[in-house]
């Protein structure tokens, strides 16, 4: 029995198991759309992992992740550009929806968020045919605001998808309810999006009140206060139809408890509130 | 000898001192600017507070605060308003350059943040006659995104400044570059706000790498990654010439230092890094 519309990045589970692991225990609730990170897919090597989508005819919603560009010197650049290049390849090989940009933050030492965001633009445009050329759109993940010094200092929608049609074909946006429920813009800039057919994935999980961690307290959907189902008719209305894709970082709640219990709470969540 | 162009915002030396003592504090490095709390105010009563400002000839640059606006049901709703209604009464006695509001994020159990900013929009304009009258300008303070399901669901200048101009006169906007350094059209934004002459406040610290408390965690200008003197530049360009206001909410660091080493240090930093 397929579960349809729903996709479990694998970080959500990351403290309980690998990839292999992840996999097995999804395709046991029906679920076949997944999200890997680099670092997973690298435990166990690229074919492997290639291999395990390919038998189990996974749906790999996207692959995390691409970016971090900014650095404070060409050297440092250069080599970000180029670990770029290997996750578009890495995307490809796995067949990914998307290749999943966390854009990077202020380089060391830097109060220039204006450079950095150039910095971000010029190293994607630099890598983008190579995107192009091996059918891996790109994705730009806006993050939250809060995340603009040290993460991504692409920061909303509207920013992402300025800078995406600037840059043409191959380039979209991942819109994940966490980094833009707050946005007084998030419909119209969804709405936005769809025009151009630049929505490349729908991550969901929840704002918790008290937020009590900044980057691992992440919520399960219904345990916050997003309206993840206004956010999703958006979406829907816009024109992606691709599935919902999980991704919860939480070190004191869901990465301590067992990995059946936290899949089977998305799977109820997502029946329920999503 | 008077040290014009800053502000001390009270909250900065609230573990510390009272508002006599703060003032005292204040006047001896030369600081006649400050921005009291309501809470400050009270403990000593407002015409106490009053005198010592008169006497002083203190510029206050705000009473911090009202607004807390949205509220899940029509009684609180009602509270939250006259609370307001003080609030102006109180900034109009000290003779503020303002009233801060910070307006308030989701009502208990709610997930609609469409509606609470329809609460808060409805509820200034409900309070907006009185401040007109009372000769009180009234300053959205657009709070960081991440407060936006706690504190304030305004969360941008651009959101700030359309609903400022939908309301009309008396009305305008407080930027702390805490809340919108990260923002790529803070500088759009702070000069449009200067056209309609929208901007009656200007508060001051550093976001801090890492931040490791959302609320309490803000850093004393110098030691972050906010670019202040280009924000200031533009606040200037825009028409605005009050002071810059320190406030610094700091649990682990500035709270805990002798209250004259954190004035000192404000004035050092305001002359060397704003």
């Amino acid at each position: 029995m397929r579960l349809e519309g729903l996709s479990i990045n694998l970080a959500t589970v990351r403290e309980q198991w690998d990839m292999p692991q992840a996999v097995e225990a999804c395709l046991k609730l029906g679920i076949t759309a997944i999200a890997p990170w680099r670092d997973q897919v690298a435990k166990i090597g690229l074919a492997e992992a290639t291999r395990i989508v390919r038998d189990n005819k996974l749906r790999v919603t996207g692959l995390c992740r691409g970016g971090m560009f900014p650095a404070a010197d060409a050297a440092r650049r250069t080599a970000a550009i180029e670990d770029n290049m290997r996750a578009v390849d890495e995307a490809a090989e796995l067949g990914a929806d998307c290749l999943v940009l966390v854009v990077g933050g202020l380089p060391e030492g830097s109060r220039d968020i204006a450079a950095a965001r150039g910095m971000v633009a010029d190293s994607i445009a630099t890598i983008l045919p190579h995107a192009r050329a091996s059918g891996v759109p790109l994705a730009i993940e806006p993050l939250h605001p809060m995340y603009a010094a040290d993460r991504a200092c692409i920061n909303t929608l509207r920013q992402a998808l300025d800078l995406a049609e600037v840059l043409g074909n191959g380039i979209g946006v991942a819109v994940d309810v966490y980094h833009v429920w707050w946005d007084p813009e998030v419909h119209s800039q969804i709405a936005r999006a769809g025009k151009t057919k630049r929505i490349l994935a729908h991550h969901i999980c929840d704002w918790l009140v008290p937020t009590r961690d900044m980057l691992l307290d992440r919520g399960m959907m219904g345990d916050g206060v997003i309206d993840l189902l206004t956010i999703r008719r958006s979406i829907e209305s816009a024109g992606f139809d691709g599935p919902q894709e999980v991704e919860i970082f939480s070190a004191q709640k869901w990465w301590r408890r067992p990995g059946e219990e936290v899949l089977r709470t998305c799977v109820d969540r997502f029946r329920t509130v999503c």
